[in-house]
């Protein structure tokens, strides 16, 4: 088989690329080392910046997520035990954020792709990346017991963090630079109402916690919880007496319980490759960079490496120009860092760092007070949760 | 003897007091452990904040400084090669901050103070300070072989971290909150134009520096080095070889050399001690925090502790109301908190911390980067580096 661009992996990434290059008339092969339902299954954050809206309307694909997606433009930050505002629409000029989970992104994105009748190979073993270092990359994989071969002009390593394709650079030719937190975060999903329109983020002295949603009917908590803790060890009742432990009287009183449809604990993690170009291979999304998950920037940053990567490539087929695709990885990464920078900030800011004594503490109260008494200081939390332009500082 | 407010240390914030009471018409007498030539010849911060000037201005001392000092409208921060200026004036809608060193600024206090005939106590022995949980506390000292004992209304700890005053709470009383930075500041005063006309603060790969002055002829270099380093092991040559290093191209060609008239190595400590009142004891300055010298907030808060305490005093005295003592270490602390995080967050941005890895150095980049680019994230440096209004956030 043939194809212009081989995309690795059927995540938002890699569809939102296919899609992207499909609208400006290239051909590309998406290859799935899982199932689309294994692929739908894995539970996601679900907040989306301006840039990721304007991305997937000019992908088309953004129908859905107008209709159902709940605009928020503002979150409450929840310190001592009083909630304050921060007024994202007010502060950034009109800017807001679409609440709308990766779950469906990635339906939208597959359901436009089968429509267009594009090549998706799932359940694809054996994946390996070769010659992107030539002008004649080929992708080798297994199925059904027949082992295949794709030539192509480029790769794009949409992989994710434990993908391929990073994996197969000359470890001498990347730089990895990498953060581990040392807590996770105990996620649960609810068929509950939200027990608050918008976001809460929680410093509560027990530890951080999220009140997050998917939708007017289905709630998202957050707690930080020791690494050591199983998600076995915490019941459905364990979760949410603690979870009513670290909010306000006000959060306690509009609670509303329920199962849990989905219960797990995930490790927080800062990481970046550079660079996210190799010859012919590019890496975007979680191949190349990981951020911790307060303040959702890691589908969003995806989104932008996508846009930089998908106007390199029809940069390169209509006008035989290398330029967009000899700047992608520093372009990427600028923005890449900046996300970093803000992730683990915000990450620093709500969560309980005992390992920081009690002075730790007492920094953090007065930066949310801070934050919350300075318009400069509010703008400036504001302006990197609802995503910095695109051509930020540039 | 009997006086209305004894205040322990004649440095800056012990004598600014005496000042202003001294203008409401309340007696005080200073006690000091040192010489006046010892206090004086203290080598300290000269970057003074709007508030700190108006407050000089209202103890009636501020008229060599609006003379001989240099008003500053912004500073450059260094990083990567590149200067970037940080326009505070612009940033802040017209404030600056005033460069006049704090040998001068005690030094017009002390004047003002001999010009008023008032008492300071230089060189008394053994101080002990008792009672301040009555109504009548007293202060002993020795002098010249003599025992001596002030009786007085109130006690003003002015005496600095090393001080007696806080030493004398009892331990079930105070709560300490301490951060050490593994590092410390090489200091150096000469007698050399300063390489630029306003500050630099130099984030390099061999570690923070910075190029502040006293005058247009008296420079003060610092640079950051193991704590382990003694003054004796950095010559002259060795110092201005390794400053030449962090500097930029620019830098390097202005910087003007000369015998170092002063050298020093001195460690970089985050303390607040709470609270700031002991029943009719006050701690002020230094003897109730310290901040890192980055941002030259320590004298700047000094300063704001005695503009609180002065106001609760005359107050107390003109109106028999014991409102403005009873908020006091509340009104200081949510202040001091501020300072100390503005000064640990600075600190924590331009040293470098190789024991926070590679990724530690790239998130600074980036935060610089983005400080630089954003107007939202200079103008929040800005209004913390010329000081936070008095009333800010009440």
């Amino acid at each position: 088989m043939r194809t212009q661009v081989a995309i690795i992996g059927a995540g938002p990434s890699g569809l939102l690329l296919g899609q992207l290059l499909h609208k400006a008339g290239i051909d590309a092969v998406i290859i799935e080392r899982q199932s689309g339902d294994y692929v739908l299954g894995r539970i996601r954050a679900g907040v989306l910046e301006q840039v990721t809206i304007d991305l997937l309307d000019e992908a088309g694909v953004g129908q859905r997520m107008h209709q159902e997606g709940m605009v928020h433009g503002g979150f409450d930050m929840l310190f001592k035990g009083e909630r304050h505002r921060i007024d994202l629409n007010g502060l950034t000029g009109g800017k807001n954020v679409m609440v709308y989970g990766q779950t469906e992104v990635t339906r939208d994105l597959m359901d436009a792709r089968q429509a267009a009748g594009l090549t998706t190979i799932y359940e694809a073993g054996n994946v390996s990346v070769h010659g992107f270092d030539t002008k004649k990359p080929r992708v080798r994989y297994e199925k059904d017991g027949q082992a295949h071969e794709i030539e192509c002009d480029f790769i794009a390593g949409c992989d994710g963090f434990h993908g391929v394709c990073r994996a197969s650079v000359p470890e001498s030719a990347i730089t990895e630079y990498e953060k581990v937190y040392p807590f996770g975060w105990l996620g649960v999903l609810a068929d509950t109402p939200p027990v608050h329109h918008e976001l809460i983020y929680v410093n509560s002295t027990r530890g951080f916690a999220l009140c997050s949603q998917r939708s007017a009917t289905r709630s998202r908590y957050y707690l930080q919880v020791p690494l050591t803790d199983k998600v076995e060890a915490w019941s459905d009742d364990a979760f949410w007496n603690e979870l009513r432990l670290r909010l306000d009287a006000g959060g306690r009183e509009h609670l509303v319980t329920g199962p849990a449809i989905e219960k797990s604990v995930a490790p927080l993690r800062s990481f970046v490759a550079e660079p996210m170009r190799f010859g012919r291979m590019f890496l975007a999304g979680d191949a190349a960079h990981i951020v911790p998950p307060t303040g959702a920037k890691g589908l969003n940053l995806a989104a932008s490496d996508v846009k930089y990567l998908s106007s390199a490539l029809i940069e390169f087929y209509a006008e035989k120009s290398e330029a967009g695709i000899d700047t992608y990885s520093e372009r990427c990464l600028r923005r890449v860092w900046r996300a970093e920078r803000f992730s683990w900030w915000f990450t620093s800011l709500m969560h309980n760092f005992p390992e920081n004594g009690p002075i730790g503490q007492k920094l953090q109260d007065a930066e949310l007070d801070y934050l919350v008494h300075s318009e400069a200081g509010a703008r400036s939390v504001a302006e990197n949760y609802v995503g910095l332009p695109l051509d930020f500082g540039s």
